[in-house]
């Protein structure tokens, strides 16, 4: 017997037949003496048409009032779930984040878990109960309901795994693993059997849409073994066969039994870009400009300073697209202030990046990376580099080009 | 300045435009000074899309599931219009019944307000906020949400004006005041501008649809000044005419300046009847026969014992047509510990009764009615009275003929 945490996305909830197929799966792990929590998202469109129903009303719908909308999807989905479950007379009860004390800060649309209060899951769980637990949310300290923003769902559900020390996370998706890059970008891509934390952090982090970040991120720091795999095969395939499926992220690197140097392609479309130019180069230039993006809550992702010349420097950084005109709207605030001559930015522009634990045994990863996109005429805007990844920014419409070829000129077809 | 309860029914909050119009309404009372508490219902349609996927998963949903699924269409209304009033320049926070401590009980899909905490509330309008707060909930003891049943979004309302100490609960809604009766059944039917707060509790509790009966009980109970009016009128009218129109609700009989004998005629159309036939007429009889009817959660509405022949009686109630299965089903159960000889029942009868706190004072009305029904070849089933109603139970076909016949026997349609 172990405690299992399975969490399922709005494809797999996303009637109530589907509903009844994420139903029977979990009762498959329950009867085979398991203890089961289950983190649904909302079923498909529905946060959406939340969303939807708020920007005819706010253009930059008020984000504790959005949070207030958008987390009844789950809501809903952890109910029906529930009932699914009663139906074929599986015991299981159903939580909202709140309910479970899932207590976040105050980062409406964005929030982070802070803690969760095991008491009452554990009470259940040892009663032999199924427990569902609304994804995507949780409560404030004064009692507000925060969202963790769009796939935060993953992140409950390895949070609420790292919380309840569950053996394994089993996060059931529309895709059945982890691949060396985007299958619909290139039709070799092939799915990992394994991959490390620090590779699924980087391809997670770099926009590979598999797992949201952040979940990634607990999974490492609380060391939950967590698995990607596919919602869509039958729900009563045998348990041993679906227990091996999909994607391992695993804490060993050795786990890595391919031995590749890289692992994957990841990619980010939707990115932009903003230059400070002629600012005077002195103590702090970063923090002056940085410090009211994060104060407006708007995450950077690469910086670059250049050398200075004649005591001024230009000051460059990337924010995600949806970002921009906010974060345009902030510097041009702080304009006079940091003494910058003028702000620039550049909302098409793409992120490629190899990742990839084998890097660090091998030299060379980068020059090979350069000269791909040189041969294929791209340019490179930024370089960014880590010691398990190397990112580059390109233009928007080189994208697909950049990834199908780095994809071939690292062999990751081949197993 | 005064403290205004305003409750708007899911036909005014039925889409963002509508939405947008309850907001200028809002803002208007707002603007003239006054403190504002709104409680929205569901957006029209939406309670039902939820309870109807319920009803996909399990065909008696389970009560505390299905109260967490149907509780997020008011949770959806709060935030939507707290973003409609903040959208045009007005402070507006929402809450979910759980977040103010709408303490109710246990009795899922139906369940009471037990106490409201204010002091959130009062101290978000001290600070000049309009304070939206979801209608046909609260949480129990557990921390389980609960909802009060269809039309609860009216006793929330009142219950908060109560704890508030409101100086009026505004209940809009898409008519336009009490009539004398259904305007869809008698087309002469008139509007009562005041009603007395027992007239109006008879109309609600017989099934005129204006008010959700458990309301009217509050509003009594804690003397809460209630008015229904139209929410389909120009919000921006001027606000001393819309705070007189509709029907006031009052404490004060002779506030009924109609000094009519009778103010109206409900009626119920799905009644069902069950008699239980030959139990020994034994002290305790109707404790046995209802007591597992009540710990089902049935309400029962008339109830009829016979004069016993040879030491058994005849024993007759009825319930409301949708819990008629379930309470042949609960007394099949318990047949045999009452020794009933049999249990028969008819789930196509009505109810039509004559309403009006005039009745005191005046003799003849019961006479009155039963003429006017045998005059029209009515077969009258069941009489139930109180000091202000006459209640007669009848075949369900001739309902609108009945209350034709009487709402002109008592001349309603004149002022």
């Amino acid at each position: 017997m172990a405690l299992i945490v399975h969490k399922y996305g709005g494809t797999s909830m996303g009637s109530t037949d589907r509903i009844k197929n994420v139903a029977a799966r979990v009762a498959k792990w329950h009867d085979a003496g398991h203890q089961i929590i289950v983190v649904p998202s909302a079923m498909s469109g529905e946060t959406n048409r939340l969303i939807g129903l708020a920007k005819q009303l706010m253009d930059q719908p008020d984000p504790r009032e959005l949070d207030m909308i958008a987390s009844t999807g789950e809501q809903v989905s952890v109910g029906l779930l529930a009932m699914a479950l009663l139906a074929i007379g599986k015991p299981a009860v159903s939580y909202a984040g709140w309910q479970v004390a899932i207590k976040t800060d105050s980062a409406f649309t964005k929030a982070r878990i802070e803690s969760i209060d095991d008491v009452k899951v554990k009470a259940d769980l040892d009663a032999g109960k199924i427990v569902i637990i609304t994804g995507f949310q949780g409560v404030d300290a004064n009692g507000n309901i925060a969202t963790l923003g769009r796939g935060g769902s993953d992140t409950s559900a390895v949070a609420i795994a790292a919380a309840m020390k569950a053996q394994e996370c089993l996060i059931y998706t529309d895709v059945d693993g982890v691949y060396t890059t985007d299958p619909r970008v290139v039709s070799e891509a092939r799915r990992l059997k394994t991959i490390t934390f620090e590779e699924m952090l980087e391809l997670a982090s770099l926009g590979s849409k598999v797992l949201q970040s952040r979940s990634v991120e607990f999974a490492g720091n609380y060391r939950v073994p967590t698995r990607v795999l596919s919602s869509l095969t039958d729900p009563l395939m045998p348990l041993e066969e679906e227990a091996n499926s999909g994607t391992l992220i695993s804490f060993e690197e050795d786990t890595n039994m391919e031995q590749a140097v890289i692992s994957g392609i990841a990619f980010n479309r939707d990115e932009a870009k903003i230059t400070i130019l002629g600012v005077p180069d002195k103590p702090g230039v970063a923090y002056h400009i940085l410090g009211p993006v994060a104060d407006a809550n708007i995450e950077v992702d690469m910086i670059i300073q250049n050398q200075s010349v004649e005591g001024k420097t230009d000051f460059t950084f990337t924010v995600s697209r949806g970002e921009y005109v906010k974060a345009m709207g902030v510097l041009e605030g702080v304009k006079t202030d940091i003494g910058a001559a003028s702000i620039s930015g550049d909302a098409k522009v793409s992120k490629v990046s190899v990742v990839g634990v084998g890097m660090r045994s091998h030299v060379g990863v980068a020059s090979q990376m350069f000269r791909t996109l040189s041969e294929e005429g791209i340019n490179i805007l930024m370089i960014s580099t880590s010691e398990i990844k190397i990112s580059v920014l390109i233009d928007e419409k080189y994208m697909e080009l950049a990834v199908r070829a780095l994809h071939k000129a690292f062999d990751l077809e081949k197993a």
